[in-house]
């Protein structure tokens, strides 16, 4: 899988900034205000980029299921063991969680925010990508690849296991992402083998 | 291990009703009005339990982080192998994250809202048990018992895959809790092992 490129724009920099400040401070607790010094603009030319606290939210919401659905859609498309489907989607869920600090925020709780209709439909969005992995998971159990064991359970320890990345991962370490990825894949890919 | 006892004392109530009012609205923008109508306690009669948000939130991190230490103690006493002081200490994290709706608090970002010292010595606490965990798993991969891999890794994606059953397991869903403490167990220390 090609590295996913950095986003540098103006947008994509306030977005990450944002994420940040949701996590630090709590989505309502952080104003525009907040944002705007964060980013080190006024407030009148935050507003040129963007017209509120929830469009942010939206947006990271949007785009990071967006993101994950369309890797869902690349897998599904290849014809791979169910083991290598599962390596696939793990890889994209680390890799984002180590390049996109703005994942941090669909990955976490602040989703609940959303209002509606937005809220139901970022949720069928998940659903859908949760039932398509799970789907996955399943075919591989019945392909005798995988252990048996509660499809539900194997899908949210995935989802959980590599969430601390977002948080400790820093260029420069002693490991390099691709070490910490592979470290990951292996761990969780040997959890599940039968 | 025996099944720790249900918390029923209003003290115990404020304090799980506060951890999930950070985690919906965030430590910052929770205030002890939120609280009292939350817990069904005019502001004055909450000030007769605790004196201050902050206070709640110290009482949490700390009982949290001396049921950790006194967990791992217990543990490190046993004449135990590592991956049997591992199963111990996964099934504490698990039954804690299950029953205890306060650990979401010091499982989560919150604690970093702690004024100083307390901070400081909440940190110095999170390392030591950390340190200790971290050698457990060194220790069973010289002695061949693990795969080798960096403990780093081992250490925050055991501790980060167990996050989603505070929020996810009810009592009455189709699991019980013993299910899904064993279904955990197995995954994890299956990708641990050498």
């Amino acid at each position: 899988m090609p590295k996913m490129k950095k986003k540098t724009s103006k947008k994509a920099l306030i977005q990450e900034t944002a994420a940040r400040l949701f996590r630090d401070k709590g989505y309502s607790a952080t104003s525009m205000r907040d944002l705007a010094e964060a980013v080190d603009l006024k407030a009148s030319s935050l507003y040129n980029h963007i017209s509120s606290k929830e469009e942010i939210l939206k947006n990271i919401c949007f785009e990071n299921a967006q993101r994950f659905l369309s890797g869902m859609e690349e897998v599904e498309q290849q014809s791979l063991s169910a083991p290598d489907q599962v390596r696939e989607l793990l890889r994209l869920h680390i890799t984002t969680a180590m390049e996109d600090a703005t994942s941090v925020t669909a990955f976490n709780d602040e989703w609940r925010h959303l209002n509606e209709p937005d809220l139901s439909e970022f949720k069928a969005l998940r659903r859908d990508y949760e039932q398509r992995f799970r789907k996955i998971l399943e075919g591989g159990m019945q392909a005798g690849a995988f252990r048996r064991m509660d499809a539900n359970v194997a899908l949210y320890t995935i989802f959980s296991s590599v969430r601390w990345l977002y948080d400790w991962f820093q260029p420069g370490k002693a490991l390099t992402a691709e070490q910490v990825e592979q470290e990951v894949v292996e761990f969780i890919m040997q959890g599940l083998k039968a």
